[in-house]
This record gives C-alpha cells, structure tokens and sequence, in this order.
C-alpha cells in the first residue's frame, strides 16, 4: 500500500485495505494533533491551499495539518484574485501554481474541476470538495470517526447500526460515507428521511448488494437501537411551502428529548458541520452539547488526522514522522485533552 | 503573576501588577523584534488569526509577534467566507476552529463577540478588537509606549502631564487607556475638545475617584506644559455641516506651528493609527514627521513587543524564550536602530 | 556589486554586471527550488506580501520563494482592508508595515505607488507589480529565461534573434523586456504587430541605439529564422468592432501549423502569462503544450529561482544559503525534473 506522488481525488479510489492504511498512518499522528510532541518531517515542504470557493474549516484544518508536520502552507482564496477569469485554462494554472508547492489542496465550486486541474498538476491533489462531486476527506474523517467512536464502546463497523436522518437525497456527506461503508460486512443502516429527500434508489441497491441490510423509514418511532445517529440539515429551500418546511425539520430534528425517546444511552451523535443553530432550523439542539455521546467536535479533531495522514502518505514520510520528534514546551490545553 | 491559558479579553481584567508584568515581558521580547537574536521558542504552535473585520495592521502585527517567537500562523479574514453566515452558533465556530490552533487572535464587528467565543474556546483567546467594545492590546501598547517615553526623559506615569485631545466621546482608544490610568497615581489630565465630543462624564469621574487631577477645556491656549500629547481623529460625520466640522477640526488638529507654540520641546506625540492624511482632516501634520517627538510609528513597533509578551504569557514560555536563542544572520535594518 | 538593503523598483536600475549577478545568484537557487537540499538561511525572517492588487500567481510565487530560504510570509491582499482607505498616506502606510517585515513584495494598481511606500519603508522593497509602470521580476525571469533557454543550444543573449508578437504597444513585459536588452550586444529583433498595435517608437530608438538590429513587420512571412519567439495577447478592447478583432487575433496567434510553417524546430517559445485558452482569444495553442520549446512553465519556475535571488541579495546571505543546507527526505517530483 504506497500513497506516495498520488492524487487523493474520490473516495471511489479506495479499497478497505487503503482505507485502514490510511487509517493507521492518522492514528500514528495523535501526539503530534494532541501536541504531546512536535515533529518537523515536512521541514521545507510547500502546501499550496487552493480554495477557490470558501470553506473556512476545511480550509484552515488544511494549512493546521500541514504546520503540524512541519511544513509551510502558501494560500489562495476565492475565484476573482485568479488568472483563472482571464480565460486561463485549469490545465494552465495547474501547471503554473503547481511549480509553487510540493502538493495541493484544493476546493472548487465545478464538478470535476479538481481532476482536471489535477492532470495539469506536477505535485499530488488532494481533493477539498468540488462542487455536488466529491469531499473525500469529509468522507474519510466521518469513517474514521465512527471507527474510533465504536472502538470506544468495543464494538466495530462490521456489524454496527448507523441511523442516517434527514435531507438523504442531496447530503454529499451521506453518499460518500454510504460508498465506504460498501467495502464493510453486515452493517445494519436506517435511513430516515421524508420520502421527497430519500436516499437515491442507486445507492441503496449499492448497500444492499454489498450484504448490508437497510431499512428505509419515514419517520423515528419506538427504540431505534443505533450505535451511530447520522444527522443531516434539512434545507427550507427543498419545500414548497415554510408549513412544510417546519413540519418536516419538526420531525427530523433532534434533541435531549427525542435522543433519549428513541436512542440508546451511548448511541453516538454525528453531524457534518455547520449545524444550523437559529430557532427555525435547529436541526440539532444546544441542549445535546454536554452530552459525551455528541462527537461532532471529535469529527473536526479527527479530519485533522486524516489530513496530516494523507500528507504524510502522499509525501512518503509516514514511516518518518517520530524520527524528526521533538518536545514540546509550550502550554497546550490539546495535551491533556 | 499567571497568564497561562487564560483569554485576554479586555483591560478590566489588569491590575496594576498584571500591566507591569506584562511589560516586563514585552522589554523582553526587544532583541527579538529588533532581529539581534532569533527565538523558536513557539517552534510548532499556531496561531488561529481570525479577522472577521478586516484591519490590516492589528492582523499583521499579531502574524508577525508569533512569527517572531517561532510559531506558525493559520489566518481567516471576512465574514462571508465562515460558517456564521450560514447560521451557525459562535460557540460552535469556537470549538471548530479552536481545535486547529493553540491559541487565537480575534477581531469581529460585534460588541461581546469575543468574549462569547472565548466560552466555546478550548485555547486562550485574544481581543483584538470587538466592535465599540474593546481593543486592549491597542490600550496596553500605548500605555506601554507612555512609559517608554516618559523613561528615555527620565519620567514614570506617576505623576505625568496627558493631554488627550480631539474626538473624547466616541473614541475607544482613549477610553481605554483612561481606565489603565486609573491604576496609576497622580497624573494629571488635560481633555482638549468640542463640548459636543467631550469625553463621557463616567470616564471622567473615574480618573477623579482615581486621584487624578482632570481639567476639561475646548481650546488649546498658552503652554500646555504636557509630557504627552495624544491627538484623535474627529470624524465629519459627528458634525451637522460642512462648515462645522471644518471649523472645529482647524481648532483641535496638531501641526509643526501648533506644537511650537502650545506645548513642550520634548512633548511626545502620540496617535492612534491610522491618520488620516487628506488635507481637509490631517489631524496631525505630515510637517511633524521629522520631530523625534513623533512617537506613534514606535506605537506601531511597540504593538509587536507587547503582542509577543501576551502570547509568552498565555502560553506559558515567557521564562523559556532566551533559552531558544540563535543568531540573526541575515540583514536587518532593525537591529541597528 | 552589493544589494544588502536595496529596493528592486525597476530594471532600469540594473545594469548588465547586476543583471549577471542576479542571475548567477539565482543558477544557486536551482537545488533548493528543486527540492533536492533545503536551506534555513532566512530561518527568522518575514516577508510582508502585499498585494494592494490581485494577482495570485505573483503573489505565490514571492512567498514560495521566501519560504524555500527558510522565512515566513505575512500576507496582505486587496485595498479594502487597508488603511489607505481611510485616507492614510503611503507614506504613513509604509511606516508602520514595514515594522512587520524584514522585507517587503508589494503590488499596486497605481503607477509610481511603489517606489513612494518605499521611500517610508523601514526595510527593502521589491516592486511586484504598479500599474502600467514597471514590474521589474517579470522583466528579470523572462530574460533569464531566455539566457537558459539559449545556453541549452548553445547559444548566448549576445548576437541571438528574438520576435515578439502581438500587442507590442500596450504589453509592459515587452517595453521591460526590451529596456533590457539594450545591455546586451547585437540582438536581432523582429517586432510582428498590427499598425495600430506597434512597438512605441521611443523603445524602438532604443533598440537601435543600442546596436540592435530591428525589423519592424505586420505580418508573419516565411522563415522567421528565430531562436525565441515571444508571444503576447491581443486585446479584444483594443478594436473597435468585434470582425476587426477577430481578423487581428487570427493573424498573430501561434499554434503547432503556424510553428511548423514559421520558425526553426528549436525556437523557443515564452509568453507572460495567463494566456487565454478560450477558442476567440487563443493567442498560443493548446496543441503546442507537448513542444519540448515551450518555455511557458519553465518561465514559471524561473520566476521562484530569480525571486529567491533577489531576497538573498537584498538581506545580504547569497554567499551563505549553502552553509544552512539539510536534505530534504519527503517525496519531491521536482528533484527528478
């Protein structure tokens, strides 16, 4: 299994195998992310930050684990600063920006812009989201949480009940970790969602014809016995009507009450952030936020792992990293965290 | 004397003992921001500089100040591009983003802003301006710079002649510095401006309980017999017409005549930055450029010192710095002079 | 010959033994910018990015060269986040900026702007760009491009045959390129434009006067017998209707047909990029990017090599950059290029 000068562009390129590789490679980055020890592996590397869309924590949890392996990050931002709207060809500024870096991230608002910029490209891409495409370390991270999160109760994905809830038809995240999952055995799935924003049919015959059993609800009654509540955003703008918009989100939501209406003690709470905290959305309410089993802000610690991870195996270092170890001095709240 | 871990939030927060700690610890950091030696003390901490209001010289001088002690900067700058705008709560904003850094320095639009994201925060957070609210790393480098002019003259604050002079009332800066003063003893006061922009009645009976000795006047006139002079904008905008505000900026604007006639040979000049340079405001001539009493580009330098003493200080390495010394080899215009 | 603390404002500053310095600084640079050592000889140092004007491949490669010495980049882009529109002089600007940096990039819309914020710069200041006026670096990395490019062929700037094509009046690269040139001995130049579109005649006395053979054509006609075409972008606004434009661009665009028909199979080809890649524009063709004598990219990567060399020369540590040498141990396809 060797990552080194590969692009990271879809989670499509991924077999289980990969994936616990690269899984791995993010566990061996804990004390360096949790600032127990400092590491300068990538001392002289050049990240080059291309989001030429906004995503701010995407972005900087980039550059973090880039600094975090001792590199430098160099960045751009936004569409209109680039030569791009001077009729500049992807393949030519890929070629260009690519001489400034050792290896690229990268988000765009196109489909596909991030493959074709990769092929200009003379150092590895990592995709950082293109357009309704791909976001495969928001994949990855989401994965790698639920591995951790099981581990922690003894239990693993093989196996597990994940409930995913909510918008189901236009959620990138839940197709992307709905792909993963396939290379997994035995996994029970509930999709909960009102039948406008059901699952596409594809990916569930995928789950399906990969031995999963799932099971496509309506509504949350009764216990639903899940290991992992998979909450998603419900959209005002899918409606027709505000009525129907706040009947849906109504539904959907979740809150002390209904976790502890529907959900077992230890079920764990994901959620890809933001989540929507004015009163009309509230897809996933302030009252959770002392409750343990709420891993949302685990899920941003752990995409800094997966990133260090796939920049260590893109730049072939990840057998180095603790050789260039050094202590740290400085007073971090992360170490004893 | 302990800052490790803690926010700084606002100058309510200082005793008099707390200022001069930190003021120690600035005179620390001078052969490293003059460039005479070099510190990696910070080797490997970063920075999380989050401008959600843009200002060029606070942003830079906060990057450089960590830089200089070692550490590697992570910026965002502007509201668009955050999750905020897409309803998201500052406290989970705090506790996305504070995980990517080990400390953060923040600006935003909003009073109280700051202070509500510090609770989300798993790493001390730094004002660094929040709206008409607080700016204290602005109070605290000019008061710093006060008490490095006054010794190159032999002077302490104690006991000290400010003249503060122009708009009073909607000024921050010198609302701020007025509360630090009260902590000081015997100084006397001299408010130069319009009745209409007078410094607020709370701020002035503050410095009286303080023991200080407060003489309000709207013009200058014979000798000020001032050790610092402390010039402000007045904005058009607070006045009626045209006409108006013409008259009065003549009135309470410092040029090369002015000085000579109203104040002291070795009066120091001091401004909170920028000027405004354009002949109808130019509060404060360019013909004073060349008087070494012009103290308000050493503001500029002395934000940096005073930047660098509070991330020692919030992260605990104020006694370490020296320790991680090495030579400068470069050429630095700085070291000499 | 000595740059420690000078500024870079524009070629006409440089004569040809600075111009051989400069590039003999940079042929050093090759390992690093190669990523086979690295180099902390500005370990400590920060470069102030300032890009009042946008341009993103500019701006990258500044800072990527400041980062392959081993310093940091504090960057700044756009005017609106800048004092300067609050009515802050330049002057005043410059001041305080430059107390952030031990040297400083700059762009501006503005011709002149430049060379007045160095004039209050604490620190050396290189001129990326103002306006219509200069932008000396593009100047140095085009000519050094084109003493490479004829080295590989055995061949030298003294006696060799240059053409440029297209918008010769309006194109800074090629009024910098040209001023240059004058330096350098029995260049043979063909300038190819539309009448409306030629060579100002100043430039062309120049030329001459510095011994230069010039050939001035509307047309490109049999064996242009050239070693280095230079290629430009005609502007579609320089037209008054939309056919005569068209008919222009036709006539003064380049592709593999119009190479093949034109010049020797060794010439070389640059151009300033972006180029515009889209069909009505297309002033260099995409079926020439498999041409060995396509310079484009390597003049990309020259603009690093001669970035670097000017930091080195102006913080004064050219002789020194070989004694910070470590090697480098992540992967790099830049060491096998």
């Amino acid at each position: 299994m060797n990552f080194t000068g590969a692009n990271i562009l879809s989670v499509d390129q991924f077999n289980r195998d990969a994936i616990e590789h690269i899984f791995r490679i993010a566990d061996l980055m804990e004390p360096y992310a949790h600032r127990r020890k400092r590491t300068r592996v990538l001392d002289g590397a050049i990240l080059g930050n291309l989001f030429f869309e906004p995503s701010t924590r995407t972005r900087v949890s980039f550059g973090t684990a880039f600094n975090l392996l001792g590199g430098e990050v160099r960045e751009t931002t936004g569409m209109e600063s680039s030569a791009l709207a001077k009729g500049e060809s992807l393949y030519d500024t890929a070629r260009v920006l690519s001489s400034y870096s050792d290896v690229i991230a990268m988000r765009h608002p196109k489909s596909g812009a991030v493959a074709e910029f990769a092929e200009g490209s003379r150092v590895p891409v990592i995709n950082g989201g293109d357009g309704a495409n791909e976001h495969p370390t928001q994949a990855l991270l989401d994965l790698y949480t639920i591995e951790k999160e099981l581990a922690h109760h003894g239990n693993r994905i093989d196996g597990m009940h994940l409930c995913m809830v909510g918008d189901l038809k236009y959620g990138r995240t839940v197709h992307s970790l709905s792909k993963l999952l396939c290379m997994y055995q035995q996994v029970r799935i509930t999709l909960v969602s009102p039948p406008e924003l059901a699952m596409p049919s594809s990916i569930v015959d995928m789950l399906v014809n990969a031995g999963h059993q799932v099971n496509q609800v309506t509504e949350l009654s009764g216990s639903m016995d899940a290991d992992i509540v998979y909450q998603t955003r419900i959209q005002q703008e899918r409606f027709t009507t505000l009525d129907e918009a706040e009947q849906y989100r109504g539904r959907f939501r979740l809150n002390s009450e209904i976790f502890t209406k529907h959900y077992k003690p230890n079920t764990v709470i994901m959620h890809p952030l933001p989540r929507d905290s004015r009163a009309e959305a509230n897809e996933l309410d302030n009252d959770l936020n002392q409750n343990p089993n709420l891993a949302i802000f685990r899920q941003a610690d752990n995409g800094v792992l997966i990133r260090m991870a796939l920049f260590a195996a893109t730049l072939g270092v990840e057998h180095l990293v603790s050789r260039y170890d050094t202590d740290v001095i400085w007073y971090s709240d992360k170490a004893n965290s």
